[in-house]
């Protein structure tokens, strides 16, 4: 298992730190776990210059799988573009290939009071949302801010052919045989061409999965069913753009995102895992950090790139088992439950592990 | 008062009869109220072939203001294109010229049980969304569905100048002056250049807006802000396609989307006026639906092209009296209401006026 792993920034070294304590349990135990260091995002801008520098590159494709914990701050906002951190993160999904994102929202039992929802509408949601992530409009051309009859002009493109849609949609197909066998697609095909491509490409693909029951639905108004009926949905299909906004309007449904992993994968299963939240400057450094989402990271890494079931369902198991136990970092904290901080928590998964 | 008014398909009659009534009161009192009907939408398509035909042009380019109910229906949907409802509606938009669409998600404290979120996380929501509605990927060129290298490939082009976003801030500008001061301006602009050149002119239109308070957010981030923590915001303005689907969000925070009305203003004020919601086809000629929004629409209309405030909060007032009083059409019914017909509802505006 060679595996890379990028802690980025703000609050990312403190709960890769946890992480690394996971798998370090696995690798006592007899698991074959090469990890090699890498820089992206601001940490990679300070020491080279760069977002995404060369031997990150290299690091990252040599790897079976690459752990990332968050990239960002306002201290590189202001970097021209090439240099903003997130520039790394879109650099190295395209540089790997990593189409295909699988962001779970699930709502654990314990933290059913975090969601701002009411409880009958949430209690015991678990959405799969996937996303492509290589494409769209996040990647088309042309793109840029010009001068154009003494007027500035932005401009980007979305774009999307029939075999990027197609490997997505099959991605998707399979998570849905692998769940409850319905697939909801989004898009917006009664206004962009584009996403009407998307809808036809994916009706054909469902030829191959007569077991799955697909359905679409306009983007407008998913945003609007994931609020009104969240639990309507069990695998959700959409393109790069739609895709960053449903799903985390979707993950914030469970009122923890610090709870939620995420996995982009290749055609064969090499994977970048992260979790949903971001590097959260202002408690970075303070120990204060929620490191589960990342520790479910490695579960998906697992399951996914590794297929060891056994070891992801392991960390799962672990990570309730401390919820049970009443552990709670700050962002999760209720009345009656025991405040920790990130490496106590991490404590608390070595233990339960 | 000339107003063009335009049924539509599905519910769309059934409403816009409720609301003519309403404008009939305040005919009867003295008002000089001029209506014309004309066909916009699948009803349309049905009579002349084409969703926007030219009799309906003429019409609601000589009206002061166009009363738009509904349109849109699964018959319609498996025609060409060009032909389908929603061409209708993106045609007068764009003819028009209504570029700012306002819509207000209102939490009526009668109906507060009607949204999926907890009570302290929505009562007293009152946001008001400002939406550019002709320019961004809805209208951009080049787009299409074409073949390349034997595979077909889906386009769309986000577009914004700088003209078409400066004028849309100040809409937005001048709406946060009327209310509490705060603005937020929503973006991707860590992504797509067209939104960074909308960050940059917001920017520049606010040194005009100094009493405002300005802030921005990215478009994934408000999407989950939206759901958290609705009540952080006021006015919210973007472009046509991150408001198509963060006003449908906002609405449906509210659980009664069949309350709320929506206004799309040229530079000089005249406006079409609509539901947030659609045509409903389920429950159509059924006398089921809930003209309160249509209703609502008409107070907007008073307000913003005839800038007659009394009529507009008149209106209002009767509304907030008939739920005050228990009447509840079907989708805001609830135990312990009075559940009443589309027309019953109308009855009682009309005497509470
Ligand atoms: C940081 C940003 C470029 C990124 C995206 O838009 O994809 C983030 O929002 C995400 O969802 O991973
Ligand atoms: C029907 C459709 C073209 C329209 C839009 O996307 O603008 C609708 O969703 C709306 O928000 O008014």
């Amino acid at each position: 298992m060679k595996i890379c792993y990028l802690p980025g920034d703000g609050i990312g070294p403190e709960i890769m730190a946890q992480a690394l304590r996971v798998l370090d349990v696995f690798k006592k135990e007899g698991l074959n776990i090469e990890l090699e260091e890498a820089l992206l995002g601001g940490a990679a801008v300070d020491a080279t210059g760069v977002p995404y520098p060369e031997a990150t590159q290299k690091a990252a494709r040599a790897a079976d799988a690459v752990l990332l914990a968050a990239v960002g701050g306002p201290k590189w906002d202001v970097l021209p573009r090439p240099q903003r951190p997130e520039r790394g993160l879109l650099g190295i999904r395209k540089d790997l290939n990593l189409f295909a994102n699988l962001r779970p929202a699930v709502l654990y039992p314990e933290l059913a009071n975090a969601s701002s929802l009411k409880p009958e509408i949430v209690a015991g949601l678990d959405i799969m949302i996937v996303r492509e992530l290589t494409g769209d409009i996040y990647f088309g051309e042309p793109r840029g801010i010009s001068e154009e009859g003494g007027k500035r002009v932005g401009r980007n493109t979305m774009i999307y052919n029939e075999d990027e849609i197609r490997r997505i949609a099959h991605v998707a197909f399979k998570a849905a045989q692998k769940r409850s066998k319905k697939l909801c697609s989004v898009d917006k095909m009664n206004v962009l061409e584009t996403t009407q491509l998307w809808r036809d490409v994916v009706i054909e693909v469902s030829k191959e999965y007569p077991d799955v029951e697909l359905s679409h639905m306009l983007v407008d108004n998913c945003a609007m069913q994931l609020v009104r009926a969240p639990k309507q949905f069990d695998v959700v299909v959409t393109g790069n753009m739609f895709g960053d906004i449903l799903s985390d309007e979707a993950s914030m449904l469970t009122g923890s995102i610090g709870m939620l992993p995420s996995a982009s994968l290749d055609e064969n299963n090499k994977g970048m895992y992260e979790p949903c939240h971001g590097s959260a400057p202002d408690i970075a450094g303070k120990n204060l950090a929620n490191p589960l989402a990342m520790i479910l990271s490695v579960a998906m890494m697992m399951r996914y790139t590794f297929a060891n079931e056994a070891a992801a369902t392991r960390i799962e198991t672990a990570v309730k088992k401390v919820l049970a136990a009443g552990l709670r970092t700050g962002d999760i904290y209720e009345e009656g439950t025991q405040r920790v901080s990130c490496s106590e928590m991490g404590d608390a998964v070595v233990a339960a592990l």
